[in-house]
């Protein structure tokens, strides 16, 4: 089990949707179960600094299966993995915007968004990872 | 005038097109006149390997505005820009499957193909420029 | 003295039962007195991302003779080595789970665990050490 | 369909028996379907410099499901891959000593092994497969 490309299309499409909706152009990366890049989209506007801040985020998801936002809570100074977003050659994102993707309770893939607030990335990500 | 995410969704659609006429299936990539990536898919069973080098080389088109088939030819050993391979973080693809993507006769961004032999990579970007 | 293929596994082992006692899949890894990697495996099911932090946790406890988890303490804000985790080309982990291995009182290798929380990884490598 | 770490110590094993009769200790690496790292052995002995270079072979011969000896035969001067092995952030061996784990003609993992001539890597990395 793992994602592909028509499950990232409408993970993306979805994603999409709700950036229109909030107005905020958007970065928005698939991988699947191996972490591996299925799809990205930049739509028209969004930094261009977050085409990779949106990959890592989808990476690091599927890596630690756990959302971005929630790792980044335990890798604030003092906590658990502090430190971790310098490993994996820096590809570790830890603020909000990655979601992993499941299937009967197994992580097979993950979705990252960036461009706007971190509450701004989560939520796109959460109506991407609703569509799968 | 850049490629815009419409575009680039054209570009792609295309492309995936030829490739599933030739029955490889292929990683697309397309950057706009930043050399920043606009939109990539990996069709069910590309090579994982190809992800980056899709994107490399729809980069290298455009950092040069030449297709990577043509800046191999000078890239190999003895010609003139052997070496280059290794500049730019080693992002530079010097094998075929990028090509530029023109308006009124100005490079406005590329597309890069990687998944098969360097053949068929090449004439799957030639059907995602066409489209343009 | 160093630490061979042979102790590795011994060491591995023991922190592969501890894992499975506590029920959590986790990655191993193993490096000797130049700090060099003698093993590494993943468990079926453990983190991805922590394959290269297993590694580098047993890096870091040898090229610096100290548990991560009290480099750690060290690496904070307003702490004497905070920064430490860019350093050497970003292979330094500053979170719990890395252990020195010792002889006659000699660091001569380290053990790396990496796939759960701090204090989980923390005791699957204690379990390793002691089996040296 | 993937390789499990039971499946990779089986590999190790016999790729370990392989190096033993030919007198050469090797480093031996098992990816899984993602490209991921399963497991990794050094023998003692055995060349530091090649612990990276066996991860890397196992990775290509998984990133482009083909052996690294072929890949290299398309990667010299003049050939049509010529240049892949600056790509994905110089992960891309090419030479021998990496081969494709397959189930039922679907590439699902690779093991890749380092320490000695080309021909020595390459048998093996054989009997390392042979045992999937």
């Amino acid at each position: 089990m793992t994602v592909k490309l028509e499950d990232a299309r409408r993970i993306i499409a979805a994603a999409e949707a709700k950036a229109d909706e909030i107005g905020q152009p958007m970065n928005i990366a698939v991988v699947d179960a191996g972490g591996n890049l299925v799809a990205h989209v930049r739509q028209d506007g969004a930094w261009i600094g977050s085409v990779d801040i949106s990959i890592s985020k989808a990476w690091t998801s599927r890596a630690f299966d756990i959302t971005t936002k929630d790792l980044g809570d335990n890798a604030q100074p003092t906590q658990q993995f502090f430190g971790i977003h310098t490993t994996n050659g820096g590809k570790v994102a830890i603020f909000a915007g990655g979601i992993p993707l499941s299937r009967d309770g197994v992580v097979v893939g993950a979705v990252g968004v960036s461009g706007g607030s971190g509450e701004q990335d989560h939520s796109v990500a959460e109506a991407g990872a609703a569509a799968f």
